[in-house]
């Protein structure tokens, strides 16, 4: 596994591009640096696709991924294997100019990467910077106006500033006794930064201060000074930055979206486990902000990524396929991994694609958690749920007779493809290539207090239904509720439980009959009729 | 100088007991994770310090400290000398029950601190935890009335819900062959968890579980199992959680607010350098939320520090007094330190007490920005300025004649407590014991477009003054701008060259005559006596 930092980002990256070319699929994984917990973000088994996407939107704005694992997973016919490239990047925001990220930490997610092992410092000190689209061409305009030097100003701390100065001493003595055409080398020791940023401070800044100099990018994070006519720099200096300047800033601040940029240039397939909120944080932080509605959400995360697969999806179909007694109990990462490495998975997986890595891994050392390894992990359960469900394609059992090619594989779940599971909802996954399936959950049950007098109690309600399985209660009017409920089992239990209660009313939602304003209407013609009636025998009575 | 974790923070505790209460007084400094970057919240010569204080509020609300510097210095008589303990504390948020807190990093501070060496990990991992007031009270409201359970849940891993599930069933096997009166001793190993949270857990668990079982604290974060009879156990859960239990839960959460608490309990004086910011998140973070307006949060800063002193404001104080070439150059922390212990300020100084560290510190491997270290270099300064001030006071110059007493000292500078120095604003500090100051800034400038039909350029306007001085630029009508410009030499340097500009009309700022109603008014004064004319006028021709 490559562990990859800003240090060793642009030695990897032709790499990357290499085998993300011949790739057959790519597994992703990340870690965040927050989550959501307030009420109001809450998952509820209540929200439809478009609620879960705004819900998400809305907090997830200001949550970034600090470690992404991607791992490259690339066919070989002859050995019917795959072989995994696995990397795991350390990413972290680069302030410069008007873009200073301010992001969210939340104390329960970081106590779970503390548990870990997380390194916040490998992050922090040597975290890869980004941009996302809009981010990049703000700074391109800003460069080319030159606004970007006044936002600047503000970034620098006062020991950056003083090697600057000091830089601009030693050019100033060695102009004072150059001749045009004379040039100069310098190569500084900017401290922590960025060299690539700081050296174009320096260039602006020469440039700026002196009126018979001009500079050029030279290897290894050089700046060439060269010494020319007070004339040529009126020309240069109306010409404004200098394209590779310009390049050499960007490239420095786009790091790590460069290689959304490729898995967007070569539209591999891009499988996660259960990854609806890494789709969202990789949008908003390396290609643009999210979208306004879940739909334009579907139409931008196509154009993204548009061959997306969830393993976690993915394994609650094929379980549904399995006996019980074959199948492993829960389905996270780990589970599955260990059931199709060493649990009873290994017999489900005669004859199917064997996985390596390409660089040797020491199995000992790894951790779940880790992006790296989780995207690993991830792209080996697919492997082995594909082929699992391609066997199955073939025989209706799960015993292969023979070994199926990878395009059989692939076949076999391409009718799952854009699937996406949701936790707690009132649909258990999303379809980002279409219309989200219908919700398979049962009815909403409507929970009234059987003393008129007495307004219902929400938590109340929870506990007791709690103990059914999953719920959750919204207050419907003063004295009802609505409950969502996950399982029809739960439901069913529940009726009849509650049936004889002396305190609950508890019954199918029916939209009509529980309307407050159906009931009102009602009321109003049972008050209207009483009405008629009293009028009727006023005058039966005036009459008499 | 002591680095205080998690780990060793009821160790100190006692010691910085004894200290604080024999405390001359205490110096500050704070490292936090992010500061204010946005245009709105962008600081401004406009500003006054109700401004001031509502732009940081709102921003400073999602700020934390992560580093708290501590220096105790005490005063010993005999050897007119300054004894220091300078202790470093690292705080970070502990999630529990409701509360888990969210705050922002922003990634300029994130550099800031990697520049200087700041360790990430070391907070993140062993951060003391802390609660406010506000925060406190809500935990022990939801273990009085056990709705903390609720929300517990949540944040366990899965992993220390392994662990719990371990231990239920140890619980379970034992309690099978025991006899009323048996007891157990778990000593649980909670990974990298608080064991004194965990342990609530697990005592919850237990009580909850078990009819015949009851949980106790024991020495060294045990748990003491005893088996009791049903009836037993009813009584108990009765009662609810038992004070011991409330108490330690309390007592791991509050964690570092209880040296704010000390401090709040000896009234010592307080020392910062330039600590607006610092008083206003440790208000927040470690006492109450902020409060509304600026006048409430005056009062109550008053009753948790009621002597605050601000180093930044009184070397501008002393500055004044000072010839110039006697003085420092800029009114950093760094610049002051090294004034008074190897510059100028050496012989400025003499009688002047002495100051040392209760332990021993290598001077060649402190950093500064490390909160420790600077609240310790703001306190060398604070005795220094202050035994300046005094000097001064006796002979209204700066040659000492005699030693003088502490409190001689401290005389000296008494009518400068609660003054705090405020960055960019319209006052140049403030006065958190009463009114502010009146502005000493110069008036504002009023600044028009000569050509009408061209509206004002903000940007150019402030790239013209910037020039001369600090400014800050706001529109005032649609030709016409506002200009607050720092000093009164700058203002007239710009008034001066201004004067015969052909493009801007600049001149002091007039609140009637530059009012866009009153020149409303003016004009339709102009065109009434034209109206009038023109009625005249044509009365006239009529007549003719």
């Amino acid at each position: 596994m490559c562990n990859v930092t800003k240090k060793n980002f642009t030695e990897c990256l032709s790499n990357i591009k290499d085998e993300l070319k011949t790739a057959t699929f790519v597994a992703i994984d990340s870690e965040f640096s927050g989550l959501l917990s307030d009420a109001e973000f809450k998952s509820s088994l209540f929200d439809s696709g478009d609620d879960r996407y705004l819900k998400l939107k809305s907090c997830l704005q200001q949550v970034i991924m600090m470690e992404v694992g991607l791992s490259i997973f690339k066919y070989d016919r002859d050995t019917h294997a795959f072989k995994a490239s696995v990397y795991n990047f350390y990413v972290f925001p680069q302030p410069f100019g008007s873009i200073d990220a301010r992001f969210l930490f939340q104390a329960s997610s970081v106590q779970f990467l503390c548990l870990h092992g997380f390194d916040f410092n490998k992050v922090m000190f040597e975290g890869i910077p980004y941009l996302n689209v809009k981010q990049e061409i703000q700074i391109r305009e800003e460069i080319q106006k030159g606004s970007l030097f006044r936002h600047l100003e503000r970034n620098i701390s006062m020991e950056t500033e003083r090697i600057l100065q000091n830089e601009c001493s030693k050019v100033a003595e060695w102009a004072s006794t150059s001749i045009v055409g004379d040039d100069l080398l310098l190569k500084v020791y900017w401290l922590g930064e960025e060299p690539k940023l700081m050296n174009f401070i320096l260039h602006q800044e020469i440039r700026r201060r002196f009126h018979n100099l001009w500079t050029y990018t030279a290897p290894e994070e050089q700046v060439r000074v060269v010494r020319i006519t007070e004339s040529q720099h009126k020309d240069l200096v109306k010409k404004g930055v200098s394209k590779d300047l310009e390049d050499s800033v960007i490239d420095a601040l786009v790091g790590f979206s460069k290689i959304v940029k490729l898995l967007m240039e070569f539209k591999k397939p891009i499988v996660g486990h259960n990854l609806l909120l890494d789709l969202l944080i990789l949008h908003n932080q390396f290609y643009l902000p999210l979208p306004k509605t879940y739909k334009e959400f579907k139409a931008s995360i196509r154009l993204l990524f548009p061959q997306v697969y969830d393993t976690k999806f993915l394994s609650f179909e094929l379980k549904r396929l399995l006996k019980k007694e074959d199948a492993w109990t829960v389905n996270t990462l780990q589970e599955l991994y260990n059931y199709f490495k060493k649990g009873k998975g290994t017999c489900m997986v005669i004859y199917s694609p064997s996985i390596n890595f390409t660089d040797d891994i020491d199995e000992s050392s790894i951790k779940y958690h880790e992006a790296g390894w989780d995207s690993f992990v991830t792209g080996y359960c697919f492997v082995k749920i594909a082929n699992m469900f391609a066997v199955y394609k073939e025989n209706k059992f799960f015993q292969a007779s023979r070994m199926l090619t990878c395009t059989e594989i692939f076949n076999a779940i391409k009718h799952m493809r854009g699937r996406v599971n949701l936790i707690r909802a009132n649909i258990s996954n999303l379809n980002l290539e279409g219309d989200d399936p219908l919700s398979t959950r049962p009815e909403l049950l409507y929970v009234a207090s059987r003393n008129f007098s007495c307004p219902i109690d929400l938590n109340k309600v929870t506990e007791l239904f709690a103990r059914y399985g999953s719920v959750d209660v919204k207050p419907y009017s003063s004295g009802s509720a609505l409950v969502a409920v996950s399982t029809h089992g739960c439901a069913q239990d529940i009726l009849r439980d509650f049936k004889n209660s002396k305190h609950l009313k508890v019954s199918s939602f029916n939209r009509f009959k529980h309307s407050p304003i159906a009931k009102a209407a009602v009321w109003t013609g049972v008050l209207a009729m009483t009405s008629l009636c009293s009028w009727l025998t006023y005058k039966h009575v005036l009459k008499k």
